[in-house]
């Protein structure tokens, strides 16, 4: 179990759930989830894994890192399955998580991403986010919404 | 059981072991570590994820992302725990791995590394590394050297 006293204890669990993703250039599509936010013992700072299928069971995204815990609010520190990283920073509070982008890189392969702005709110064992990014030329824009529930 | 004709295949598995750290800066130091790198079925890329323990078993170094094979070669995206991100890119051969940093980007909390650089040595289930860094004002030096065996 998970130490009550983390400072990302709130967070802590394997939450499944499913969501919709939409972007100016593709089409709209229905997606599951498992997010494993699991706190390290003694340490500020959890591991955060998250992966996604399609409606018919394949894997289409992938991200893993770090969320962290310091002096003011949180960081988030995450590879992108698509050849992307992500250093993030935002709040915790007992309701929800935000975390706006600082650096996006990719590799040479990568599809260019701008910026990436998270909101997720937390509502007991229920978490729903709302995710928007800036990428291909596109402005900041809506792309994900989800509801997961803890397991 | 990996698939063999995965692009990743020969590095699949868990590995375990140990090595010596060193840099201008710190004290020499022993660690062990577990490196899992499990390929996505039917896509070429393969989770990543080591973590290193002192010799007193406390967690010490976390670092989770992905292996992408790509055309001519390799790349890696991974998310530092101690707050820094990593895009690299190189080549993967039978007998071995390389992996330069293209960028490292960092969180303002995180300490500044400007560069890593990775030899992997495959040999069979034994796999030895050297890494080196350049960090903290120090010009790229080795860093660590460690010989994983897969269980």
């Amino acid at each position: 179990m998970a130490d009550p006293d983390h400072p990302l204890a709130a967070l802590a669990g394997t939450w499944r759930g499913g969501g919709v993703g939409e972007y100016p250039t593709i089409d709209t599509f229905d997606y599951t989830e498992e997010l494993v936010i699991a706190p390290v013992p003694g340490r500020p700072i959890a591991h955060w894994r998250a992966t996604t299928r399609d409606a018919e069971g394949a894997p289409r995204h992938a991200e893993s890192g770090f969320l962290r815990a310091v002096t003011g609010g949180v960081e988030l520190v995450v590879a992108h399955v698509f050849g992307v990283v992500e250093t993030a920073a935002g709040t915790l509070a007992a309701d929800h998580l935000t975390l706006d982008s600082l650096a996006v890189v990719g590799t040479v392969t990568a599809k260019p991403i701008e910026s990436v702005s998270r909101r997720y709110e937390l509502d007991g064992d229920v978490l729903r986010y709302t995710i928007a990014m800036a990428a291909v030329g596109q402005p900041l824009t809506h792309h994900l919404r989800a509801e997961l529930h803890r397991t």
